[in-house]
């Protein structure tokens, strides 16, 4: 599913018409809000992706709250390309700029909730999770996961302030998270690739 | 396949666009029904996708009636976009609301009955699933598919006298099929979650 | 691949838009040829699909050579969406209907010249296939591939003589290709259901 | 992610509206940019998806810089529906001829620079790549790689000279590409197939 929203991606941008003695170089670049857009929720995505592959690799056993809690995150996850194309048509317009990028940055706000909820509801207490992991690495993953929840409702805060800064952040939350993963995090460096292998 | 339709309900969804000195925010409030339907139809789809996964994990042979019959099922699933976006599209418009909302809940009817003669076909003297079932078991099974059809087609019914009704009982419906399947329903606990892990 | 395609024909169905006092109802309606030509092509790449995967089981090696004649082939399966919105568009109009249904069923024609094209190369001699496999069985299978692909080429013409009948005779293939194969077919009872499971 | 991809590009060929008196099938025939656009689209991604394929599966670790050169090598791939919808819109105007071909070829230059990346980054010194491999065998891939990426380039500098021959170039490299590859290069031909069956 993660496969098919990023890819569905490209499909909101159309290809730009050109008037009567006018630059098809110059429509292009016109599109950069569009290219910009399609590469930040490119990146989220698949940052989103291989965190989402990599804990419910720990997660041993299921049950129908973690289903219902994952219906939801999902739905978020494949609703990122209606945020993103209306980043790129309003972020040049002074006017609508800070709603565009507010609904951009909530939208990944309210899915990083959902996914803090998943990995809260399934590891407190060992709920759902291989019971042999250190207590200590959950609780290590559990502070980075609401951390980063928190800081994704930072990044929709600000839009009202500066959609510049929260775009920023939001990009820079995507690269943290796309980074190597603290000592121990799951091992999970052989199979991780094949989940983003294509 | 699943996994498609129910990425795909978010291309039903366009950017609006704003007239001079409008607000993009009322113009996003404007589009709740895109957002009512998409939630919608991503819960259905999500729940009938457990519910054919767990149901076919108990089918141990195949024929051509029970081929025919799933690709049949299939061609509904797949179709749900459309109604979709038709009741996005006319829920407001008072002249159209029953239609939209007969066709809706009337598709999500005909999937209901497409999955039910499935499972009959596939459950009737043990003609496909695995003989070492227990029979109340099965019993139990077809009775709960039996009404939930039902239920499906008297939603399409109250299409006609409320729509708002009608929408109410396909999102018990599909509350009441992701609940807790009653106990030893295929004890697909582990595996159930994979097919929805993304 | 074959799943996408199949999930993509909704998506060149619009929703249609009702003038002022018109019937969303006869609106529906007067778009039949959509629902039509979306339940063919769904049927036929379904077809396509199982047969497709039956006789790849049979191949056990493979080269340049076949996976060329497949990526055309697969060309061919993906192209699908667009003939059948050709169709959907053209078919109520007296003086292009021949040509919507002869593009629809030629493209169906060419689709099956190459799967002809692929079976012939790889059971041609046991090139690729399995060494085992029954020589009679391999010559039962081509004869019916040769004679399907022949039978579309048939549909194809017809377009010009009557254009309904060349609808006709696609649907009744897919039809015959779906029906239950000779017996020894592959024996893949089995895993057939499972290509086709979602 | 390669299969949707693939298949996405379907979605960018409009139907044509004929007007009054119009010929179906001349408006049919007009459309044949965006048919080539296909084509050549298909089959270049098509060949990518078999070399990406085939060097993974001699990549026996990974990393995080494995991990982000993949997501923007992906993400190239993702992005090749667009400029193969804008060379189809703008390849018969002599005005815009040269910028659509050139952001075509350029785009498959850069796609082609992240994969040679991705390989000198895994091969170089046995990073990533099974220590088991012929030295001789990696050096022979890594100066095919770096060829190629280099006539891509070429082919994009070709497009303000001759659009056509630009064209041409990222055909005939493509067929190169899939023509059979080097003695020794994975031994993969059994798996190879599976790859691209659909």
């Amino acid at each position: 599913m993660f496969a098919i929203a990023i890819t569905l991606l490209i499909i909101e941008i159309g290809v730009p018409h050109v008037g009567e003695g006018g630059s098809l170089f110059k429509s292009l670049v016109h599109l950069w809000p569009s290219y910009l857009g399609y590469a930040i929720s490119f990146l989220v995505i698949g940052t989103v992706w291989a965190n989402h592959h990599n804990r419910f690799r720990l997660i041993s056993r299921s049950d129908h709250i973690l289903l219902f809690l994952n219906i939801l995150f999902l739905m978020c996850v494949a609703f990122i390309p209606f945020p993103t194309a209306l980043l790129a048509e309003y972020i040049r317009e002074e006017a609508h700029r800070s709603t565009a990028v507010a609904v951009y940055s909530g939208t990944l706000a309210v899915t990083a909730v959902f996914f803090t909820l998943l990995w809260l509801y399934a590891a407190g207490n060992y709920r759902l999770v291989d019971r042999s992991l250190d207590p200590s690495l959950l609780r290590a993953m559990t502070r980075r996961y609401v951390l980063g929840m928190l800081l994704y409702v930072v990044a929709f805060a600000l839009a009202f302030v500066s959609p510049a800064a929260s775009l920023a952040l939001v990009v820079i939350l995507a690269l943290i998270f796309v980074l190597p993963e603290p000592d121990g995090f799951g091992g999970a460096r052989r199979t991780r690739r094949r989940s983003v292998g294509g």
